[in-house]
């Protein structure tokens, strides 16, 4: 234990909020959200390239609160990222020690592939106080906007990363595939879906200017449409064509009351 | 083809929207469902048992508001499910004819287990207009709550129904997994996951009154906690003890920066 873990004013110091801020649209904001932004003393984004998206989602109720950027290394050098992690954490501390509540904002959900676990982690094991507030996570806006259910009834949903080891044996589970930032394998990722029976849509920068929709019977089909320019805010959507309900719903004999 | 979809004047008549209300805390309501909740002017709900929790959470925002309450069978018979949704479109249908705007309240997301999506494809082939609003599943509000990462980095995230077959191999998907659903089998699905190299969390009743939390460093340790009377609103996370970022971070050698 250091200094500071036992300090014992600890409990009467600032408190610190991850806040999801949704995929792109302000409006997707929560109602706890938007209070929790009114609230804080300082508004912190992380600092890795999608922190301007971040800035314009939340920035009609921080208008000119005091910010903190926080830089988060994409590197590949796990010190370089574990010492941004510190380094965001040491920051934020010196704000809590000051008795000053800071709400740091991620895009989407901030349990979903979210960098703000690893500095709440390190806060939290110190005495701070500490609370999520939910967002929308980018699947989740890019199903309503595609009109596509993620699930039903009794089928699982799988949330994949495009990158790593994530996707493979993907074309063996069953249910619903979501692959999370397809944009720069998009075609390689097409091809590999293309032995499945599933509908793919593929729903590129979900709430934010420029939003495009893709729908094919076949992930094949949608080839010709990947575009020339990798997208980062890419989502494929692989839906199994004969998903329960629907294959229910078809069903030879199934007496359905017509509308 | 039949006749209203023939109809020239359809294109004037009232919009359906799936209004998500998330897992239960009014707060975590999106501004946007509360802006379509106050501008609709019908407000219909899912009569399937959670029907005064979701009026519970929008009961704000509709004040005296005419509803409409969709029955929905849950029997095993899929021609008595379907009739159900048959008779809440059509009842929906009226009132978009006449020309009003119709908030369909789910609880959580319309696109995550919900029964919205089948009465919106009836009406929405019919060429009516429809809109999904989305919302915070359970799922993503039960991680907040209990302040765990769903998933980092590339790890993939799996969403199992503790219903059908959807936890057959459940022990070799590699990523968090999440149980919905998860009451009335959990003993026997607490023992299923005891030879995972998980912790395991058991969120029950998130966002409601009751909310209860319980977390394990291996699933057979919630056992002797798990309660007699089944909760149908209990979410068991499993996430992998060896999951990459946390391995990464406490990997002999990584030098970080201490707060």
């Amino acid at each position: 234990m250091n200094e500071s873990t036992q300090d014992p004013t600890i409990q009467s110091k600032g408190k610190l909020y991850g806040i999801g801020a949704g995929p792109g649209d302000p409006e997707l904001l929560t109602l706890k959200a938007v209070r929790i932004l009114k609230e804080c003393d300082v508004i912190a984004f992380p600092n890795t390239g999608e922190e301007e998206t971040a800035r314009r989602i939340v920035e009609a109720y921080i208008q000119s609160k005091p910010t903190l950027s926080c830089h988060f290394s994409m590197s590949r050098e796990l010190s370089e990222r574990l010492a941004c992690r510190g380094r965001a954490a040491r920051d934020i501390e010196i704000l809590l020690k000051k008795g000053c509540s800071v709400g740091f904002v991620t895009l989407g959900d901030p349990t979903v592939y979210s960098t703000y676990l690893y500095v709440e982690e390190r806060l939290r094991s110190k005495g701070y106080d500490t609370e999520i507030v939910s967002g929308i996570p980018s699947f989740v806006a890019a199903a309503a906007a595609a009109k596509v259910s993620l699930c039903e009834g009794q089928e699982p949903l799988h949330i994949l990363p495009a990158q790593g080891n994530a996707l493979e044996g993907m074309e063996e589970l069953k249910g619903t595939l979501v692959i999370m930032k397809a944009g720069r394998n998009l075609k390689r990722l097409l091809t590999k879906a293309s032995s499945m029976e599933s509908e793919a849509t593929l729903i590129r920068r979900v709430g934010m200017q420029g939003e495009a929709i893709q729908k094919a019977d076949r992930a094949q089909d949608l080839l010709p449409l990947a575009p020339e320019t990798p997208d980062y805010f890419s989502i494929l959507m692989l839906r199994p064509t004969n998903h329960v309900p629907s294959s229910a719903l078809s069903q030879k004999g199934a007496k359905e009351d017509s509308l």
